[in-house]
Formats: C-alpha cells, sequence, structure tokens
C-alpha cells in the first residue's frame, strides 16, 4: 500500500499538477520533456526554488514507477547543475515529501530542489506567493543555463 | 563546477562511505546491487532512517552522472515500499543536501529516506548514535520487506 494516514488520494482530473502538465493551469516552465516537467514554485523558499515532476500522475514515490523516479533523478542533476551556474547559491538542498506527517501538500509527486545560502533556514514551503514577473526571470535565467551546465 | 563554498572535497580514499562500500567500515545494511548500497543512518531521526548511496564517489548530486542518479532513484521506490510495509511510518521524508550551506555533512552523495509520525518534527540530521542492536533489528525488518514491497 502507497497510501498514508490523514493523507488524501488526489484523483488526476482534480489534480494541479496534472493540469500544468496539461497546459490548463499555469507555470513558469524550465525544462520538459516526454516524461518529465520542471517548474519554479510559486511559493519559494528562496530564490530559485524549482520543482520537478514526473508528467504521469503519481501520488508519491511509493506509488511512482522506477522508470518515472528515474527519468526525475536524470533531470535532477542537469537541472541542479543549472541553478548552479545561473544563481550560484552556496548549497542546493532536495527535498520530497510522502503523506501528510512528511509535509506533503500537493498529492502528485515533486522533487523540490531549493537553493540555500550560509546561515539560511531549512524550511522546504514558503507562506507567500512569489510575483509572476520574478518567477519569470528566475525561470529564464536557470534555461538559459541548463545547455552550458554540463561543466 | 559542483563545488559549493566552504565545503570540503574529500578524495575517495578519506571518505567514510566509499570505506563502507569497500567493506573497510561496518555498516548496518539493507540492500545492495552493482551499483548502490543502502544501509541504516547511525545517527538516525526516527526508527528506520535509510541512507541510500551510488557505490562510486559523488561529491554530491551535480557532480554525479545521471546514471548513477537513476540507480539510486529507481532503488529509492523499492526502499520506500519497504520502510512503510515493515514499520507503518505515517510519512516517509526524502532528502538530500548539496553542500555546507545545505546542511551537507559527508561529501559522498546520500539520500536520506526518513520516516514520519504525525506530529514529529521535520529535522534530517540525529543528534545521538543509534545502539548497534537496534539499527540491526531495522535493517533486519526493511530488508525482510524488500521482497513483498510491491504490492
Amino acid at each position: 500500500m502507497t497510501q498514508f494516514p490523514e493523507t488524501p488520494s488526489v484523483d488526476p482530473s482534480g489534480c494541479i499538477f496534472c493540469r500544468i502538465v496539461a497546459g490548463d493551469a499555469p507555470c513558469h516552465r524550465v525544462y520538459e520533456d516526454a516524461d518529465v516537467l520542471a517548474f519554479m514554485d510559486i511559493r519559494p523558499v528562496g530564490e530559485g526554488h524549482t520543482l520537478i515532476i514526473p508528467k504521469a500522475h503519481h501520488e508519491n514515490l511509493l506509488a511512482a514507477s522506477e522508470e518515472a523516479m528515474a527519468a526525475v533523478a536524470r533531470t535532477s542533476v542537469r537541472m541542479a547543475r543549472a541553478i548552479k551556474s545561473a544563481l550560484e547559491p552556496d548549497g542546493i538542498f532536495v527535498a520530497q515529501t510522502n503523506g501528510v506527517a512528511a509535509g506533503q501538500t500537493v498529492f502528485h509527486y515533486h522533487l523540490h530542489l531549493i537553493p540555500r545560502r550560509i546561515g539560511g533556514g531549512f524550511q522546504i514551503h514558503g507562506r507567500t506567493t512569489a510575483p509572476d514577473d520574478q518567477l519569470a526571470a528566475l525561470a529564464d535565467r536557470i534555461r538559459d543555463s541548463l545547455g552550458e551546465s554540463s561543466e
């Protein structure tokens, strides 16, 4: 069983990330291929907070296919390098939540890539929605670095 | 560049996780194949706190090969299911640190799988070393569930 206590099960038809994948809801896209989508978290903990999701609806890691998770992982290497190259953070924290007890708030698997600064905090969810133009500019900068990030 | 500020670069010869892979340092093994090793964190945040590492020395996500990360990701699906099946946590938090600013303390890529309880905290590093017999028993329980965890 992949279900956790006090954790809702969300049908793909009511899933915000499935709507983003389908183009029915907006996002600031950074990268997309047949299997995965990367976009800016709209409530970032800090500048450059990016999510990577499998396009297929998997509630969490336990419900996901191994191949979907391998595709996310391969993308995460390239995305982390691009974030480093574009934004020069002091570190990058990677987090993924399964179940409400672990802090999951959207019930479609998503991997957080969170740039960190020395002396900064360790939270994974921001409190306020970032302005669209700011997120768009950050998405542009990271996207621009994706091509030059294999050094 | 994969280096972060204030973050040491550790040669494989001085790397504790490389020594564990080589069998020169002990661990409570849960799973092993040609590419990855999973074992109990000796300073667990909670019962069942497990690490998955690539056997090859990669300092962090940015320095890792995409294939090594895909192998870790595939293993993480099976390990998360086994932890759920064996220990019935309320959630599982997955975390991975890159650079001291992100909380990295061992400079060989490692993925944390941390079982969570409702009302529990969100830290990723425990304060005290757990007793060997306790870790051995948890490793046994999770390992026993690996075969039956594809439900």
